[in-house]
């Protein structure tokens, strides 16, 4: 950490924050420059509160050098970490595809979606029972009827089932049909969701909030980190940005952030990113040329009667094309 | 709802659109114009999901005109909301200020700054008992323990107990405790909380998620509103930019938007939007010059050693000339 | 045109509006809902200023539906555009690589930077001469010495040359010297210089603004399309938003939604999005997956020593794999 | 400026880097910290370009800590600077309003805006007579028949006239008319017209950019600043931010954060900013009360009519009941 004193900081202030950082058990080296005087804090064990210097007299600025996050990071485990679901691999040089409709809706359309998707060699399945809604009138999914479908679907496919848990009250009754739990763009920050995922021990699809830091997202996956439970992917999904032409920006530079930043395999939703059908496949090639670990799509095959987000799911039958174009650039990105 | 079709959609596809709409109850009237013909949904009953039509060949995009919250909107209950909370009236003409720390820290640390307070004529002590901290190794409050100071502090001075909820589990707990409850930004998309917000009887201070819009933050409200709990009030706390010289950026044109469109009490809060306490002052006086029902301040006697957000907060002693200040400014605003 | 009326507009209201729009030569039609009333705006030629109508008593919203800009339109000419320069055709199916040094620096390093490039089959040499700095204090380009150096480059190596004009003074200089104009991010709103550039028959890179929407973008292209230059090529560099991991967000969606409004040729810039040289080769794959026509990347082969941006600087040796992976790309998303 | 360098890097790295900031003629202070080693950097003069070391092996971060403008400071400038024009003063502890159409129209029309103006005591008009516009068919202002009417509207009313300049070649007509010469938000990084406005005498108000930083904006005074011309005004008017209940987002903590950090004049604009007359009053009132040294606000007594922008123009006479509030504001601020 570096304090930064004002210009007119006097030699007192600047005692008085030197002495200050040592009462917390850390080293003081003030740095005087040509227009300030800088201290630099050592000894710290990872991050200091910057609030504890920051209203201190004639202090300027506190800058943080040190990361917050801690098992997130690729400097306490340098290899990629690899989920390991149902015998298939994500992360690492693993490529993995999830696709299916936004919200669960009956079992006949759910099955000849998931017979469509299974027979291309998507490998899993996603869909949500319980769904978080903008507003209360909305359709906001079919609960406990609709995991039952999803155990079906993968009783019938084999698929691997992703879906969402939205809260701690029905996350056992989630847990208990999900492969893949996915935390969605709005719970990024729900700290009591997350410490609870940290208990468990089923694998978790942390989707980035919409207006989240890679360094908050990372901190969000320490919470399930720290309490125990390691299979987490991240996942980008679009950020809020004055941009109107997509429903969301889809931040491709975060793939490569995060690959440079940590071990977890990360997925890209290029459907919520994109909220029209139409620039779907585009952003589906450009996550996985960005060096994306998988990506999870909105598919579905009578989009215009979708119980929820018709407006930007592909149809399976579109899938085939894309998933052969996959392959190619993924062969390009690992050359 | 408007339908716009594409500039070479055919007659076949225009009259598929409007049937589409026929068949869901609605009347269609294709308006054929110069560029392109544009059919007008009426007859629905407020929202229709836009996704509907969204997806059917030629159409180009799908405009909204109504809104999709009812019980929030002025339009629905023309006259102000007034909370009324331990004889204090929050909402119409009346101003409110709530102070204090930003955690419960020890019982003779909030002794102390609540009593300075009250005895400014403050009339809400705020202080987080429960914390939503961005990472797992930051102070996450007192719990239970905090909720017992409060209480205390309370019975000390008769001010009113503003206090952050930020789950279902706690959420009896907290209100046992709470005059007001309050919604962090975090929170604002945790529909699951908020349908619990619904069912019992105990104002809640909702505050804007970080990348909401005001309808997103209105139909968060409706969640809490249409589940029969009427006391409900908006808090603006900053959006999150590109800006960085404050922790986030003051909206303050959500305050007239808001009054425009919710006859719900609005509440600024400066201190999070700041981040730095040196602009919590001007910033405290924009919000009651923009109209604002009141301001909840963090303020904390000796910030350097506070458990959290010290760098934010003012000293009590700052804000005896600031309500002198909140006093003038709000009567020059209802001149 | 759709003019959305307040909920307790009068009949008198609703007339005068009615009345308003036709005083202006257009048609008017009413459509009363079960909300409100919307009036229909038909037979104007194209986009009617909205300001004309939004203040009138009882009217709520303005809702336009035609877009303002016309020659930059797919709708107006639905093949799409190809500039060529050289030999070289840019647009339609085929892919162009554009790369050099930030600015212009020696004639030995320009010269030792291009052949390299020139050698790997790169057809378009960059390189500022004018540079739009942030400070006064940074360096500013050399200026006509850096044109001459350009001019020999293209005689050495055969490669076109993009260089940025910043004025309408330096314009004739520039153009004089240049295969292709760019301009910059920071005068894609310099309405002086876009309608100059309409009057000469100079092939235009045209970057999108910081903050700008791609109607904006669109509008911007339109200046010089209406002067009479055709020779108009969009540029995605990266929007300014919240995110702070790269310099700026590099919006690939911008690509297919650019694709589906417009017939000119798009090329992204994926060194000032990202920044950071490390994330480079990330986006460029990222921007020939979403189906750019081009990229325009910065390379100098002695980064530590650039003269200018050289923390975002590819080395040339670098681009030979680039180019392969490009090839494979393109080839994919041409499937 | 302090260089962060990777948790990995070698002893060889570090001195590396250090030697190469010896080399630069600067000092380097290695500190080895408990999770990486940073550099400082000192004696160097004021900015030291960062790309210098960014690129170096085993360097994650440089982190600047002195700022890259000098004569815009605070620091080096303490007290206010006081423009003056005709005898008003702009700055220190003045509040100054300037009013007025957003385009020159008639002059019949000029001259019954300004009579209700001058009237009321207000001391600048303003109206423009070159507009930059998004799009090349909107009104693009009446340019020397504009400035001729402005001149006849001083003479008339003995109003300052503030007028917008768009490039440099338009600059010695309108700095011939002009007392105040506005700098648009689109033209704050017109780097070409900043040098020759630094090269008048003539004040300056200059918008900040859309999107731009307060950094940005103060190196944009900077180019001025730094050819001589030293009375520069500053415009907060919005920045662009998901936010669509504004045109643009007031970021009214921009004022203090620039009182804390330059001696410069600053205005708010709240008419650009809102977009829409309804909310223009709050925004005033909140722009006074952050501490703004004056506003400019978009009057017209015919909005309907407005030849541009008539959605966000207040009416003359709605302005007598501002000007008492802002009177009230001022006083409470300045308490």
């Amino acid at each position: 950490m570096l304090i930064v004193m004002k210009k007119d900081a006097t030699q007192v202030e600047i005692d008085q924050v030197s002495q200050s950082v040592i009462d917390q058990g850390f080293e003081a080296h003030p740095m005087p420059g040509a227009q300030c005087t800088a201290i630099c804090v050592l000894k710290n064990k990872g991050a200091v509160d910057a609030n504890m210097f920051s209203n201190l007299p004639g202090v300027r600025e506190v800058i943080r050098v040190t990361k917050p996050y801690k098992l997130a990071s690729i400097e306490t485990h340098p290899g990629p970490t690899v989920v390991e679901i149902r015998g298939e691999k994500i992360g690492g040089n693993n490529f993995t595809v999830m696709a299916g409709p936004c919200s669960v809706e009956t079992e006949e359309s759910m099955f000849r979606n998931a017979d469509k998707l299974a027979g291309m060699g998507v490998k899993f399945f996603r869909a949500g029972a319980y769904k978080p809604r903008t507003g209360p009138y909305s359709f906001q999914g079919l609960g406990e009827e609709g995991l039952r479908i999803l155990e079906k679907v993968r009783d019938r496919t084999g698929m691997g089932i992703v879906t969402e848990v939205m809260d701690v009250e029905t996350l056992p009754l989630v847990a208990g049909s999900a492969d893949i739990l996915q935390v969605g763009t709005r719970n990024m920050s729900n700290t009591s969701l997350l410490k609870q995922l940290g208990k468990i021990n089923k694998p978790v699809l942390l989707k980035r909030g919409m207006s989240a830091s890679l360094e908050e997202l990372l901190l969000a996956a320490e919470y399930i980190l720290s309490g125990g439970n390691h299979n987490v992917m991240l996942c980008e999904r679009g950020i809020r940005t004055f941009s109107n032409h997509s429903r969301n920006t889809l931040d491709v530079a975060a793939v490569p952030a995060l690959r440079a930043l940590t071990h977890l395999p990360i997925i890209v939703d290029p459907s919520h990113a994109a909220g029209y059908t139409y620039m779907v496949p585009s952003l589906c090639l450009a996550g996985v040329a960005a060096g994306a670990h998988g990506l999870i799509v909105e598919a579905h095959d009578d989009a215009a009667n979708a119980y929820s987000d018709g407006q930007q799911a592909l149809h399976p039958e579109d899938m085939e094309k894309l998933l052969v174009q996959f392959d190619m650039i993924h062969k390009a990105v690992n050359l």
